[in-house]
C-alpha cells in the first residue's frame, strides 16, 4: 500500500495492480464444460437457425423470470428495436437521459424519436413525475431501465402507462435475475428486454432476450427475429436479422447454470466495498431500493466531493493509473451526446435534468464479478481511504500538473504516444 | 435407384437419402483446430468488443477482397443499415426483386423505401434498363445483388451512380471470393456488404462484413457498429450494436484458411452436375456471365417445364420427398411479400418485373457444398433424369392426388401431423 502522494500512480508510482482490475471482466465458469458443449455444437452442424441450444437458453431465461416466452437475440440493441417494432412504437418515446447510450439509439435507428426524462436521485431509476413531464401527443411508449440492477418503481410507471394508453418496454439490460414486489422482473409492462453481453454478470458472448408473457408479442418477436418468415415461402413482416447463434447460446446456458455462484461472489463483493468505504466522509454505495431484490453485478459509488475532498473524475484518475479500471457511466449523458444535442430544441429534452446533470458528475462504478477477489477489494478500499486521507495533498499536486496524471499502461484512455493525458 | 414411378418417394416410396441433402449444409473443416481457437479465446478472457480474432478476421476478409477495410459486423443484415446509414442513404433505394428478403427488409427497418427494378434473364442480377425505369427524384442509392455469386453488371450500373449521382452499395452476401474484370468483389460501388452466415460457403457461424477502400467511410461504420461511441465518453453518431464477437471471428477465420478447399470441392460439384443434367432436355444449370469468376456456392438450376415435362415445383417436390431438399428461393418474390405488396401501388413497384416473375416459378436450387459427395450428385442426377423420363406418368400420379405428394419426414415444410400436404 501507497505511504506517500507522490507514491501515486497517478503521480509517478508503480501503479498497484499491474495486472488491471475492471468493471464487467467476463464471468467465465465451467471453461471444460463448456468446451465440451462448443464441440458438440460443431458436431451437430446445426450451427444457427433455430437450434436446440437457443431453445435451452430461451427456456432457461423464462425459467429464471417466470415468464411465459423469451426470443434469444444477437444482442439488447437489436432486441429494443424487435420488441418496439413489434409493440408498434411510433412517433416519441420517453426514456431516462441516465442510461447507457444504446437505450436511446435503439428508438432513434429506427425511426422514433426519444425524449429524455430524468431519474431519482436514490435509485437512479426513472422518475415518474419527470415522465408526466415529458408526455405529449405523440407519445407512444416508455422505456423504463431498471439501471444497475435496480428494480424501477414499475408500479408509479404502469399507472402513467395504463392512463395514457401506453406501451411500456423496460430495459432490462442490467436486471437478469433482480426481483420486485414478489415478481421476477421480466413480467413488467409488456415486454422486458436483457443483454446477455460479456460485461453482464450472466452472458452469451453477445447476446439479448425480450421476455413477455403475451404470447402474440411472441410470435411477432420471432418473426421479426428471422426476417419476417412465417413459412417456407411466406414473408408476413418487414423483419431482419435478430438470431442468437449456437455457439453464443452454449456460452449462455452455462452461465446462467453459474448464476447462483457468480450472484453469491457479487453479493459477497458488494458487502465488502460497503465495509471498507462505510467509515469515509462523502463516499457512499447506491443502496437497492426497498422491497427488491438486486443482482448486485455492478458496484456503484456516490461522491461528495465537498466531504469527500475529491471530485468523482479526480478520484476514477487516481484508481485508474493504479490499474484499477474504475468506470463513470454515462458521460457525457443521452441528452449530451451528439445526435440528441444537436438536434432542434425540444426534440429530445423538453424538461429539465437536474438529477441526471448532478449523477453524470458524481457516480462511479467499482470492478467485482467473479475475477475480483476479496483481496483486490480490500486493496481498492485502502486505495480509496488513502486518497481520503491525504485529499488536500493529491488537491495540490492535481494543480501543479495542472490537472495531468499519469495512466496505467493498459489504459485504452490513455493516449498511445504518451502516458500523460487529461484527466476528467 | 428408382425403377418406377410408384417408387418414389413422393408416391410413398422409401425416400433415397433417409439422411437429406441440403442446400446450405455449413462447411466445417478443420474442426479440431476451431475447437482449440476457441479454447483459447474462452482463456484469453476477451470474448468481444475490438478483440484481436475480429481484427484478424477483417484482415482476411481485406485481403481476399483486394480492399483497404473491412469492418465485421454480427450479420449481414445488419451490416447493410449500418452501411446504408453511414453513406446517408435516404427516400428510395433501387434494389432487385429477385433476391432474399433482407436485400429490401434492411432498407426499409431504417425507413428507406425500397424500390424492386427486375433482372436479366441470363445472369439473374439487376438489369440496368430496369434501374434506369426505376428512378424517382427520391431515389438517392442502388443496391444490387450479386446474386449465386455471380457478379452484377458493375460498369453499366456504376454509369448510372455516377450519371444521377447515386450512392452505390452491394449486397455480396453471396458473392465472397468472386470476381469481374480482374477484380475480386470488395472494391465495387462504395461498399459491399458480405454475408458469413452458416450456409455460405465461408462462414462465421453468424457474420457479416462491410468492405471498403474509402478511409472515411470504414470510420463511420465502425463507430455505427459499437453505439456511435467515438471516445471514452464521446457518442458522436447514433449507433447500434453490430459487433461480431471472438467465438464467430475464430469460425470465420478458420472458414477463410479453407477457401480453396471448399471451392474446389464446390467447382467439381458444379462440373458433375452439368454432366449429369446437360444431356437433359429442358433443365439447364445457369452459367457464370463471361468475364467474371464465381464460388459456386450455388447450384442453381432452371427448368423449362413445356421441355422438362415437369414443373419446377413438381420437381422440387419429388426432389424434397426423396430427402434432395433442393430449394426455390425466392418464392414468392420481394415484390408480392406482404409488407410490400400491401403497401400504397406505386410505392415499391412502379415497373413490370416479367423476368423475376418468370424465375420465380422456373429456378431450383440444388445441394452443394463439402457435405455433398460425388456420389450424391451421381444419384441426384439419376433422380432428375428418371423424373425427366417419366414426366407423363407422374404427372398422370400427381393429377390423379390432386397434386399432393408425400414429404420426406424431416422436410420442414411438410405439415407436423400428416406426411401428406399439398405441394407447390
Amino acid at each position: 500500500m501507497k505511504s506517500a502522494v507522490l507514491q501515486l500512480a497517478a503521480f509517478g508510482g508503480l501503479p498497484l495492480f499491474p495486472q488491471p482490475v475492471h468493471v464487467g471482466q467476463p464471468n467465465l465458469t465451467d471453461r471444460e464444460l463448456l468446451l465440451s458443449d462448443l464441440e458438440n455444437v460443431l458436431k451437430s452442424g446445426h450451427l444457427t437457425n433455430h437450434g436446440p441450444r437457443v431453445k435451452s437458453f430461451e427456456q432457461a431465461v423464462s425459467r429464471v423470470c417466470g415468464a411465459k416466452h423469451c426470443v434469444a437475440i444477437c444482442n439488447a440493441t437489436t432486441a429494443l428495436q424487435i420488441a418496439a417494432r413489434a409493440l408498434q412504437f411510433h412517433g416519441e418515446v420517453i426514456v431516462p437521459a441516465f442510461t447507457f447510450i444504446a437505450t436511446a439509439h435503439a428508438m432513434e435507428w429506427i425511426g422514433l424519436t426519444p425524449v429524455f426524462a430524468d431519474v431519482t436521485e436514490d435509485t437512479h431509476t426513472l422518475d415518474p413525475a419527470s415522465v408526466e413531464a415529458c408526455l405529449s401527443p405523440r407519445t407512444s411508449a416508455i422505456v423504463p431501465v431498471h439501471l444497475w440492477g435496480h428494480v424501477c418503481d414499475v408500479d408509479s410507471l404502469a399507472r402513467i402507462a395504463d392512463r395514457c394508453s401506453l406501451k411500456m418496454l423496460f430495459d432490462s439490460s442490467h436486471a437478469f435475475g433482480c426481483r420486485s414486489g414478489g415478481k421476477s422482473v421480466g413480467v413488467f409492462g409488456d415486454a422486458e428486454v436483457f443483454s446477455f453481453h460479456a460485461t453482464k454478470f450472466v452472458h452469451a458472448v453477445e447476446g439479448g432476450a425480450i421476455v413477455t408473457n403475451s404470447d402474440d408479442l411472441a410470435d411477432r418477436c420471432r418473426r421479426l427475429r428471422a426476417f419476417g418468415i412465417s413459412g417456407l415461402t411466406e414473408v408476413s413482416d418487414a423483419g431482419i436479422n435478430g438470431k442468437m447463434h449456437e455457439l453464443s447460446a452454449a456460452a449462455g446456458l452455462r452461465s446462467i447454470a453459474s448464476l447462483p455462484e457468480i450472484l453469491s461472489a457479487n453479493q459477497r463483493n458488494r458487502q465488502l466495498y460497503e465495509r471498507v468505504v462505510s467509515h469515509l466522509n462523502g463516499i457512499r454505495l447506491l443502496a437497492c431500493p426497498d422491497g427488491t431484490e438486486t443482482n448486485s453485478q455492478y458496484v456503484v459509488a456516490v461522491i461528495d466531493e465537498s466531504h469527500f475532498g475529491l471530485s468523482r473524475d479526480q478520484l476514477v484518475a487516481l484508481l485508474r493509473a493504479e490499474g484499477v479500471f474504475a468506470r463513470s457511466y454515462f458521460m457525457p449523458g443521452c441528452h449530451r451526446s451528439s445526435p440528441y444535442r444537436d438536434a432542434a430544441p425540444g426534440i429530445h429534452q423538453r424538461v429539465p435534468l437536474p438529477v441526471t446533470e448532478r449523477l453524470l458528475q458524481k457516480v462511479l462504478q467499482l470492478p467485482t464479478g467473479l475475477a475480483t477477489t476479496a483481496e483486490d477489494i480490500l486493496r481498492i478500499g485502502g486505495l480509496i481511504s488513502f486518497a481520503h486521507r491525504n485529499a488536500t495533498e493529491i488537491r495540490r499536486q492535481y494543480s501543479l500538473r495542472m490537472g495531468r496524471t499519469r495512466f496505467h499502461e493498459a489504459d485504452p484512455s490513455g493516449t498511445h504516444d504518451s502516458s500523460l493525458r487529461e484527466a476528467g
